[in-house]
């Protein structure tokens, strides 16, 4: 189970960094803006739960293999570009976000649960863990965040999955399956909002 | 007094909120995105000063039925904004915006105090506390924040409404008659600005 | 030894400072934008530092005397921009703000080091703080921030630096020797790179 929690973070980290350096490839920054980027967006939203909760280490500190793996594969990326294009199309890029906002979402919940939290706050907590990374990514790229415009549902799905996660705990289902129905909720929203193009109402 | 002062901060608070909101409906974002944008006009003067003061818990999450009366409030305003145009005048939102930035300024500068700030540092709290709001709020909405560019005295308020506090609170006054003096202060020199258009020089 | 590294730290937050304030004239900031603007960009960097590390009380919060130089600078420059012109040439600034990105950087890392953090998360957190003054100065100021874009290295110097510093450190060298070689790489570094404008591949 934790090997399995272990795998899936990291994938999400990937895939977060990942669109990071995509973005910053777009707006044709160099080697270091695209760095900076793919790590803000990475450990953005993570850092800014750690800072709201007043948890130290922090979750890119304790796990300092996270940074270094990114640093690396900027390194590395750049020289690969043109193999990597057609590896990282755009869907297996949105299968790994949609499994990194799940996944951050409701750890994120977990842990603002741990540290008493009032409810609505935890849910709130666990959205703002799932999407920051990508707010400030736009908001470095000098664009709208894409999770605020109008697109398919996004930050939703992380709500949707935070609140499963809080019911199932307080029915005290074991804390593995709450993880689990938690991050697959916002998961397979999510998959299916691209699918179908659901959006909000204007 | 303290009842009184309660009203005022709920006041202030939906101010701001309403403010992120229309701002965010301008850049057609969704219900996601106006309900985030209320969320951190609100709360992110507050929170970044509790932040920097090392204070928790936050602000928002001390009282958790703020963030949940403006997730509310946001679900309400959709449907309801044909008939909400005609109450939010802008001149009400003024009226509120101007009440909150001098109660969110001089209490900032009350818990810098608190905290043993030296003088000069509790002024730049309150200041912070009263306008980093809204300049969130225009950087995510990707505008230059309103606070900044050439307008009427706004953050000149805030600044003059805190060393009244402090004058007030050296000079051994009893806390709520500083509180009060300095946040009609803001209040008035704000109102006072709007009225007759004062701005700094170029 | 010590007067010499607090007249380089105050030679740094002046520089800092004046390419805030010299941004936000460009965007026709008012007196408070451009105090605000000089503000956050000779303190954003070391402000994120403190705030990831949980340093209290943070670095300008110790120094109150520094805000308050900023202050009272920004109510002298506008008069005085006129005259100003003449002495703040380009290179001026270059050379001030080399210095500045040299000894923020540096000093950094040897902040996170004392705070025991993993080797690469100090380097990383020397370059957090010498760079994100001027990040944010740039999203303030709604453009991509310069150390992101195609230009003379920046970020690059301030990790090498970094480097060195963690370095000499290893071997044992006096904590001394191991500030002044740091620094004066990433400021020759940098010096070197405007000159022979050296740039990252695209």
């Amino acid at each position: 189970m934790n090997a399995m929690l272990h795998t899936a973070e990291v994938l999400g980290v990937l895939a977060f960094a990942g669109s990071g350096f995509i973005e910053a490839r777009r707006k044709r920054m160099d080697a270091v803006g695209c760095f900076t980027v793919a790590f803000i967006t990475a450990f953005g939203g993570g850092t800014l739960r750690d800072l709201l909760l007043d948890r130290r280490p922090l979750f890119w500190v304790e796990n300092q293999e996270y940074p270094i793996l990114i640093f690396v594969l900027s390194l590395l990326a750049i020289p690969l570009l043109r193999y990597l294009r057609h590896a990282l199309t755009e869907s297996a890029l949105e299968w790994a976000d949609a499994l990194g906002l799940g996944l951050f979402s409701v750890t994120g919940t977990s842990l603002a649960q741990e540290a008493d939290m009032p409810l609505f706050v935890c849910a709130m907590m666990g959205v703002i863990t799932g999407i920051f990374g990508g707010v400030l990514r736009d908001v470095i790229c000098n664009e709208i965040p894409l999770v605020f415009r109008r697109s398919q549902l996004y930050a939703t799905c992380a709500f949707a999955g935070c609140w499963v996660y809080l019911l199932l705990n307080w029915t005290d289902a074991s804390e593995a399956v709450a993880l689990l129905a938690g991050t697959s909720t916002t998961f397979a929203m999510r998959m299916l909002a691209v699918k179908f193009n659901w959006k909000l109402p204007a």
